[in-house]
Parts: structure tokens; sequence; C-alpha cells
């Protein structure tokens, strides 16, 4: 372990509407985000990085920093239970992490290699192994969990979490999947808040 | 009725934890915002006002702004059921309000006057008998519905909402009383957003 372990930070990013839902219900493989309450045809939660990249350069940037990556299977793909079926994430062959991703998961599965220095690796064996070995692999460098909300609700609820980076966008969806939701109530420092066009992004340390 | 009616508006005002809610469970008179995770000496949710006035001097401004009020019951009150005992607002005899507010209530009771030119009207019969005596009573200024969430909820589900003036703090609470619960999915514009200390300030348009 280098030196610099010990500042090294568990970051979830988030994007959420200002109800809290990182996704709506029914998610599947034409409709990575559930019913967003668009027309289907985009990606309504997350149009503040399609739509406006420039404005919101810093927090794009920000999202691919960390050294290592984590992600709740739903985030993962739309595959559910038996691997079943092909299947090495929704963003192509040459992913934008350029690092190992820990996939949270029930089923086994050896490690995928995509082009660009990204590898999927799948975690059988719970949050902290998936924390531990994150850590490992960041060689140093912070580690984030990138969602959905159930994933970051238990890393939350474990107190493994040292900031909060959320993305508020202006609408709500009213059901889905709900950060916050069944973690005991949080002690947050707001470090920064910074509007841009239809997004609202806050940065909270978690307090012990 | 004045020309400037048309543009008359309705504006929520509210201040919000990070997941939600404007209020804690068990609200009693020593305890106005129910269980909020504080040390029970203050009032942890609006501390922003309180603590760091001159850095929000714009929104609690604007906070008093509107020419007339409308405010839920257990904002106003720890009451319940009959007017049996004295009860005149948690703001003392000259209350911030300086105009009419109006109180929703299934207990009728005739309208109480305060020092300062606030009044307390007792409605009866709902939510939109409210907001036209409110509107009324405005004479072409706007009407600010202040609280508490779950009166929020009950115009923002009835589409009488025109702006949503949101301050979010920065801890949470898992439980109390809840903005958007119950309302069905908003479109929102994001108009202003802004940070100051311990708090985010945003406004948004409510879409039809």
């Amino acid at each position: 372990m280098r030196a610099r372990t010990a500042t090294v930070k568990c970051n979830v990013n988030l994007t959420i509407t200002v109800d809290g839902y990182s996704a709506g219900t029914d998610q599947t493989e034409d409709r990575p985000f559930g019913h967003d309450g668009g027309d289907g045809t985009g990606d309504r939660l997350h149009a503040w990085m399609f739509d406006t990249p420039e404005e919101n350069r810093a927090e794009i940037e920000e999202l691919a920093a960390p050294s290592a990556f984590i992600m709740g299977r739903n985030m993962f793909g739309p595959v559910r239970g038996d691997w079943d079926r092909p299947w090495n994430g929704w963003w192509g062959d040459d992913p934008p992490f350029h690092g190992p991703v820990f996939v949270l998961t029930h089923h086994a599965r050896e490690p995928q290699p995509m082009r660009g220095g990204t590898t999927y690796h799948f975690v059988t064996d719970g949050i902290e192994s998936a924390l531990a070995q994150a850590r490992e692999a960041a060689e140093g460098g912070d580690v984030g969990v990138l969602g959905g909300a159930t994933t970051a609700n238990q890393y939350l609820a474990a107190g493994l979490v040292d900031e909060l980076r959320l993305h508020i966008v202006p609408f709500t969806l009213g059901a889905g999947t709900r950060l916050f939701d069944g973690v005991p109530p949080l002690r947050l420092e707001q470090l920064t808040s910074r509007a841009a066009t239809g997004v609202t992004h806050v940065t909270y340390r978690v307090l012990p």
C-alpha cells in the first residue's frame, strides 16, 4: 500500500431527479434508465452531459477521474440472473472508464477486458469486498461508486462513502430507484454547489 | 381585479433536506419541525436563515415578498382538532408576514389580526378556496405557499403552482413530511440556482 492510501476517497457520483430518483421503473435494454418520463428517444436524466458538455466539462471529467469504479448490476446492464447472453455494458467496446470497474452481482463471471483500459470485474461477495478490490486496483487513487441508487444506498448505509457528488436535474419521477431509501440519517457538509443550464451540481462530504 | 392579475404567481417556498423532507416526525410545541436530527436546541432545517442572514438576504427577502400567504395547519401550530387552546402561530405577536395568511384547517375560526399587518385567516373549504382568497387579498401581488410539504404537495398535485423555490440543506432525515410525495411527475425548468454556506437555493418553474 502506498502512503497516499489514507486519503483515498470513495465517492458516490450520481445524477438524480429533484425528488431523488436515479432511474425510473422497468429498465430494459432499450431503456437503460427505465421509464424516465421522456419521449423514449434519449437519456433524460443525463441530458446535461450530452446536450451541454462544454458547460459541464468539470463535472464530466470528475466523473471519470477515479482510478477504479464500482457499479451495481442494473447499471451494468439489463441481464438478470445467470449471464445467459453476451453483455459487456451499455458503453460499447471502448467504455469511458479507462480503468477497472467492479460490478456487483450474485452471478460469477470471468473478468471482461475492453478496449481503452477498461476491465469489468464481477464481484459476488458483497460491497465491502468490491470496495477493497477497487481500492487495491486504484493504487492510491480514488474509487468512484457510479450507481445506481441501490448500490449508492448500500455504500452510504454501511458508512463507506467519503463524498457524495449529485447532479440534480429539473423533473420528478415519483417512482423508480431512489437515493437515500433505507439509508439512516446522514450529516453532510456542502463542499461545492454550482448551477449549469438545467442541472445543479452539489458535492457533499459525508460526516461521521 | 387589476390588469396584473394574469401574471400573478403562486410560489411554493420551502426548505428541505437533500432527501426531500420539510420536517421530521412528531411535531410538538417545543419542536415545530419534529425530530430534525439536531440536538433539540434550534431549528436545524432553517439554520441558513438564522446563522448566515447576510449571505442569504435575497432568499430571506423573497420569502417575505408575496402579498398573501398560505400555510397548512401543522405549519401554523401544534394544535390538532378543535381550537381548544389559544394559539396564534409560532412567530409571536408581530409575525414576519406583514399581510394576510390563509391557514388550511378543518376547524373554523374567526380571523386573527396580529401586529405589523399580519392577519391569520382560517380556511375550511379546501386548497382552491384558500388560493382564490389569497389571490384576491394579494390585490395583484404574488401568493406564497410556505408549507409544510403536505400543503405544497396538494398545490403541486392540483397543478396550481407556478414556481418552486427550494432551499436544500445538507443532511438527510429519512422520515417525516416529504416534498413530492403523492405528486404526479413534474416537468420543471431550473430558473436559478445559487450556493451559500450550507444551503443550495434552487428555483424551478413548473411546466404545464
